[in-house]
């Protein structure tokens, strides 16, 4: 959960091209028009004609190659994230060209099978004994033991900045700097598409998955389960409602106007979700990010149980109290300094590259 | 990083003793006359008499027992925090007595062991393929995916409560809850003593850790790493700033006469750890807690490569953001709902066990 490394695959999709994205799964992230899985993706392809299927099956026969260990040699280790035992790292295959790049990742305990943990299969070395403390390490039977892995191959150099570890800034954004830089370079909208939200928002995709839906053009919002949320169990339980107005990109343009707005979707998200759900109100987090993801409006709602991407100061703003900010002062967010997080090389204006290369770039003073 | 298991050690050394608790490892929290190794105990004990080295020996041998994972029984599962791919169960041994608390964690990567990982020796099996991209299982070899195992035993309640995941609510605190529920159990005090706080800004406690000073009697503060704190690298850097005036509980006591103090803090703060640590302030994250864990207005100081503790919306709200919102409303703090997220069985009166049972004990009304 470090603030560095908090959903650089997310925020990627919509800086890289969000057209074509709306999950973060980097398989189905960059490759939107294969998105079957192994046994399915050739047969896609072949409506696309023979050079797709071509394609698909050197795609394929590089993942062969580099799935296989045996023929793979270390070049670097991108990043190693101790809290959730992940690492990163880039290889190269002895005979196949093409950078390789390597996710792994353990798997959390499955509680269903703990009893097999705690057997006759697990071998225990005791480190220390104290009192009625020890501590030990395990060695656990392969099978309840496995890693996850995710292989790009070939990798490009943009597949390896997602997952390399950048250094963060905290920015202290006045509403001058906001009006200077950062409202023009949301406004220019050249980072991404929002394509994707209109979709959703019109029902032509995730028209299956929508929880809620209120079309009022000032007050509504869908609310969808986040792509990041397998639905699987209600611990991580994790939605996002988006406005139906288009002319809300952050919580900057909020003012008193929206009070109904944001008491819409605290209410009647919070009561959707109860209802099909049966998780309760007062076992959420509801927020808002800044800077978000995508710069439309939309709300976060994950169960407290869950620890959701982005919920750090610096990012999070709980919604109740962007709604008790509004109440006190309707213009509290166009005149507050906010502070955010940033990556150093964010193509936000005011990360710290890019700052030193516009203050580089100035013209030298003349003497 | 979960919201319901933030801090749990701390907050009890304050609650329990603080005058003896200088660590959040149990061993050394609880075992205090026995703190050596399990090979050096026995002897350390001699110097006790019969009666220590037989209870010691009697420990060593109900340790023995239940790091036989052949002989043990699950009884429950007390958490499962998949985030940090860890679990504690309680068990019990087929034929010795006491109940068993087991923490297990898998072990991050070792950088330095990566080759090994990356050879012949790991087996993959391909969930899916897609373009460039695929996912998969790997069994790696067991020396190399070790769990670490903490065993206690025989465990008593206070342990298993320790290990236990409480449900935590989000609650909505408006200046009215505030007045009549919060503050009376803040200025009572009742909850735990704040003298090794006086002991510090006195100097009379942890002088030789003192960062910085400010003796100043209204925007004055002492710096001091947090115990949290190893010292050893900069990454995890994470101190905190305790103010001089004694009249500030939490920010719900600031208005604007306060501003002065917070800038204070602010400025001299990062500028004494850039001074001493070379973090620069942009590095930083500087933030205030509310709930606090004790009573006294402090700030939190930390590396933004630091994964800290309660950096949450529902807990932490950036030092800027609180200056700013000042700057807009003197009286913002005192106005304001302020949403936090509280263990169900946390003893504030606003915290869902103490409301239902306040709710309970109110006499019914008569008809």
């Amino acid at each position: 959960n470090s603030a560095c490394t908090q959903e650089p695959p997310r925020k990627k999709i919509h800086l890289d091209d969000a057209s074509k994205e709306t999950s973060s799964s980097p398989s189905k992230e960059e490759a939107p028009e294969n998105n079957g899985s192994c046994g399915s993706s050739g047969s896609a392809n072949k409506f696309n004609g023979s050079t797709k299927e071509q394609e698909a099956k050197e795609n394929e026969q590089a993942t062969a190659a580099a799935a296989d260990f045996s023929q793979l040699e270390i070049v670097r280790v991108l990043s190693n994230t101790d809290a959730n035992c992940s690492v990163a790292v880039e290889a190269k295959h002895k005979t196949e060209d093409g950078r390789v790049l390597l996710h792994l990742q353990k798997s959390p305990f499955n509680v269903e099978l703990m009893s097999e943990v705690v057997s006759g299969g697990t071998r225990l070395r005791q480190l220390l004994h104290n009192d009625v403390y020890s501590k030990h390490t395990a060695a656990l039977p392969v099978h309840l033991n496995e890693v996850s892995v995710t292989i790009i191959h070939p990798a490009t150099d943009k597949h390896f900045e997602r997952y390399e570890r950048e250094l963060c800034s905290m920015v202290e954004e006045t509403s001058e700097l906001y009006a200077i830089h950062s409202k023009p370079f949301i406004d220019s909208g050249s980072s991404f598409s929002k394509q994707w939200i209109y979709n959703i928002l019109e029902g032509s995709s995730e028209a299956d998955r929508v929880i809620f839906r209120d079309d009022d053009p000032l007050t509504g919002f869908v609310l969808v389960p986040d792509l990041k949320w397998t639905g699987l169990q209600l611990t991580d339980l994790y939605c996002q409602a988006i406005v139906v107005r288009r002319d809300v990109s952050t919580i900057r343009d909020l003012n008193g106007d929206h009070l109904p707005l944001l008491r819409n979707i605290r209410d009647l998200g919070t009561k959707a979700i109860e209802e099909k759900y049966g998780v309760e109100r007062h076992r959420l987090r509801v927020y808002v990010h800044y800077l978000p993801s995508y710069y439309h409006f939309h709300v976060h709602f994950a169960a407290l149980t869950y620890d959701a991407p982005g919920t750090w100061c610096g990012r999070a703003h709980l919604l109740s109290d962007v709604i008790s900010n509004l109440e006190q002062s309707h213009v509290c967010y166009s005149r507050a300094t906010l502070s955010f997080v940033l990556k150093d090389n964010h193509p936000h204006p005011l990360a710290l590259k890019q700052q030193r290369s516009r203050d580089a770039s100035s013209p030298s003073p003349v003497v």
